[in-house]
């Protein structure tokens, strides 16, 4: 099968930014073992900064792949449009966030586009992405 | 006279998208009806995903056209830059919604962007663009 | 076909009060004109200050006329007993606002009536009756 | 490693309310093959409509077991003494739901409990418990 | 030092958008005269309308110049994703804002990015820039 | 004794509006068979879409007859003036909903007359009326 | 000078309904009082428990009179319309209210409908309509 | 036929506990009244202080008896779980307030159990459970 | 009699402060002219920008005054101790404010301080002390 | 004079559970030193983590002790019934909380079941059992 | 040691305002009596209705007492400048109120200044002063 | 030039409160050195943590210098009354706090005297007051 990995804002410093709070790993070499993990399936892989970006890219693939895997970062809490372009595509959604949304300030508990994801996983750390891949995978 | 025709995000998606909701004609067949209408016009349009161009491009006409006509998606809730950009430009600006914005959940109901548009037409589906645009040239 | 207009609370005062805001035109003289602009259609009026009467005028037609175009006024915002009586009826119903209600006061941001209606159109002026006319004629 | 699964309330319904929802596989079978899934572990099971048995058993496996996975249900949104518990104990924890709680009644959106496991998984059906007590397995 | 200075959405317009509120210097002619008084130090300047390319352009010069002076405009009261990426980059930030927002409407009292910065300086008008500008040379 | 039977906008709809949710009987042919089921007792019956007229009539029989049945409609959530009447009023009042108004949109969660009403009788259909009837006879 | 006491819902009951309250003088007694303490003006009444009689009242007598007092009783609280007729015509307009509402249930804080008059007294009882008179009598 | 009685925390001590808001009668000598009235039904009964005790009795009973008459006490306002059981089972509930809940403190004026409930009957005292348990007869 | 005229914050600049909003006369020319109209009452007065101030002289004379007059000023919307005092003491107060609070910013609308007097009047001008001196004479 | 101390979830692990914010003293082991210094009293104690049982405690020694200490932990802020319980009986209580409430987030401001005791202290560790404990003797 | 007692507005007029409700002593007659049951420490007094008084002598002995109990009355919910001098302050503060701030109305459940002091004792009457003291001298 | 410095509640402890925060430097000292920067100018110095006192010094010299740097503490937030005596005096007023307040307590994102200010530098530290001042020699 075919996945694809959405990565949004301010991800693309994972390993760089704040490693107490997110890691010293960065998303590239993780991935790299994701993919050694899922021999059998392709994952293509994006990480925008820009909104509008994103929204293209869900529409590109959202038609094609098997299943996404998104982390819209602080999207997650103000996109209407992202919610609409995950409601508006073919393709099964689950939401990822590194940390545990719950727990963090109040506006980053609601999640606007998880609400049109199928499912969402939050706090695993980067873990996290494999768990919504396997699911995606199991579920399908 | 000259009029801009600007669909912000997941709009690219109509025909496409949720044909139940939205109909099953694209935007590009609509317009091409919308041109023959109104031979005595000219009409432009612009879509895009990304906030900061719609941004970008009601700078660019705001200051020529005699009237855009704009459906800002999702942006409409969330946007203060967009609105900021209807308030700063010369054209007089309509704001289009297919679905009746009122009907749906409540973080639809408010339009940011609306509150600096000289009208809104919601809930008329793809024929509330002609209204717009009839809007324009019988009222200037 | 046959329409029904209804106009809300205050609207008699029309062309005489505010004048700045409303425009110097009574309703009825724009009534002629809109009726000799739609000479194949019958467009009976109605116009009161009493929530009630406005329920008891869409009972009456609302089984009978093929769309009704309505100006609730003030009553927009605060009546859930029109808003039942347009969801109750048969007849399409179109809400017009002469001003931009999304641009007042935050209490007229909300339209519980307008959730009920088929479209809203919202700071058009005078001209906002007549592209909800042309939309229930061209939409139906 | 030894984990316990801990289920609140009507989660003993599970297979027989609300199929369509639900699925119609009974909690007890679907442990079954999870405890075949993972041969080398120990998987303990609790379950109990009542909060204050909840909070009993999270004390009692707490400081014992390596890890705990727990769906609170209902009370996840109103349970300050559920959350305390999870927040007293030793054992990491992670919550469960198998309905995308972003996408129901705005009261399920909030999860009291959530904000002190370590993460959250919603929306996966059963497979969340899965994936849960892979997380605890795999980030250990 | 080097410095930058960052420039969010219709900021572009100076000068020519609303002069009775925001002057009519365009930024440009300003920011010759700021570079005059500071010729002991490096000032570049980067504006967009484009959320994601500020915060592209935070990450790029965020870990490499001695300051930053931002006024995000209409990002300041939505974007999560930007106050994100001021949290994450090493260079101390001040943010500036033209008018007062204080005195405007409310949903500009709160500053998402504002949050996130080290200082806050609104309602000086273009001056502000020089201000936030000293701050940064004199407290470093 | 002797009752009233006051009904509010749009219940004269009733049998003919949306069946599906209120039913096919009319409220003529139910107050038939009330009045048989109760030949004792005199049952006077009033209903009016207009707020003041609902006002007029408490006032008219409210120091007369022994109770009041009173279904207000859409003007439950709204009228402060009809809760007034009922609180000024020697009569004691049972309200009726023929829906169960917690089950439906928020903003028919509140009860601002049944607030001053005895008992509030909501969603047991057409038969809230006799339960409300017999109410006011056994507790008399 | 010619003025109107226009008074709202339910405060035809005055000296009938909760005595205590309110006091046991009908307002009608009140009134001749009234008239005989400015003989030399004209002071004409009106009372209405139907908002838009209230409202047609206003209009009748708004663009001819030299002021007006009114009591919108509880359409105070939730009455858009009145407030615009209020607005809408030209005689100043002192709003009473007979007892504090500040010291009374939370929704009546909120007058709309003495936002758009020019004074409003609240608590002074009866002798709150002098005062009004006597406002408009010694500032006009 | 066959119902269930369930009586919620603090219910057991009717009759002793402020007797000026809940009368003096115990509900057991409440119930055998009630038993005697419908001799042809069979009517059981249970009674509990814990939030889970009663979730456990409406999954033993709810896919067994004919209808079930629940007064949830202060759980109504606070118990999705509970709300959670009647949604889940197949009895028809009718919730039951004795005293009127929405001329008592704000937070009892909502009722998460009663949502999910057939109907509520709040106010009529220990005779709504003849009122409810009547409407389940009648209209079953 | 003898009552006390108090005036809070600002009130000391009356006649120089914002004319056009607040006239041009001093409030002690108009204090003169007051008593002159009332030569049979002794008026004493009192202003201070200090909260507890006021307060101590609400201590001073409310066990000794026949009446007070109050306009709070700012101090209206936030001051629970002031409310606090005006509950405290025997003579009875009426609340005076120059501008009516409902037209002005929302955090005027409310008045802490009204709600524990007798009377407030506001919007009436610099005559609302009148007013408000009359309503003590006469209603005592 | 006989007393019951309560004390609700979590506060059995009291001495074990984070004993930075908590002590690291036993609460058994405080009660037996607060049984010496109160000689004369009888003092009994119960600790139960569900909120039915600490209702059922409630109800019976509370028509029999001469004053009760609890402290509802996480109950507190959200259990309408433990409130409905602490009204209903006859002994005094005094509700305790180990730390600040005030201090603490949000959700633990309000205290549903504080505002139905005598007194409530908060902030003064173990040590407020003792307080609360005296108040009762030297006040009774 | 030595602690100082700090009364806050209206707190001078005990014994005299309100006698139903905050008793018939006056402090000092209290303040005596209190002294007498600690002879070993010194236990020095202020009140005051000025917050900035209050302020200032928060200062003046917040670096030299042992602790202070302190009863802000009204500025509790309202005095951030309290609230911030309390925490300025080395010595340790406990708030007193005489009643039970939970049972009164809304605006008093929030104390500003009880979230920065150690403690907060609320309900206990006069006696809560003595509780406040015993806690600093026991818990010191 | 002539300015005035006037600073609230609590800054009188600068250097000696939570010097973590505020920095260990005097206010006084840091003044000196200010002075000394601009000699050409008369710097004149208020502190008060009385809030009508500071309402007293902004009357006193608001009609008399050239500028005021203003920090009003907690009263920011909370005082409608020194908001409007900023609103009422002639000089301009820049607002200053050392600490960002975005990025405090909730009830510090506000500022009621910010908004009556000409513009607001918050989060410079002391080096606030020198921008403040120089942003009001430089833009006069």
């Amino acid at each position: 099968m075919k996945f694809a990995i959405v990565n949004g804002p301010n991800l693309n410093l994972l390993g760089k930014r704040e490693p107490g709070v997110y890691g010293n790993q960065s998303f590239e070499s993780y991935l790299n073992n994701l993919r050694k993990t899922y021999p059998g399936h392709k994952i293509i892989y994006f990480q925008s900064n820009v909104e509008g970006e994103l929204i293209n890219y869900l529409h590109e693939v959202g038609f094609d792949v098997d299943g996404i895997v998104i982390n819209p970062g602080g999207y997650s809490h103000t996109s209407v449009s992202i919610a609409d372009a995950i409601a508006a595509i073919d393709a099964p959604v689950v939401e990822v966030h590194i940390s545990n949304i719950y727990a963090r300030e109040n506006y980053r508990h609601q999640s606007l586009t998880g609400a049109k994801a199928k499912a969402v996983i939050s706090g695993a750390g980067m873990h996290g992405y494999k768990l919504a891949l396997q699911h995606l995978i199991e579920s399908t």
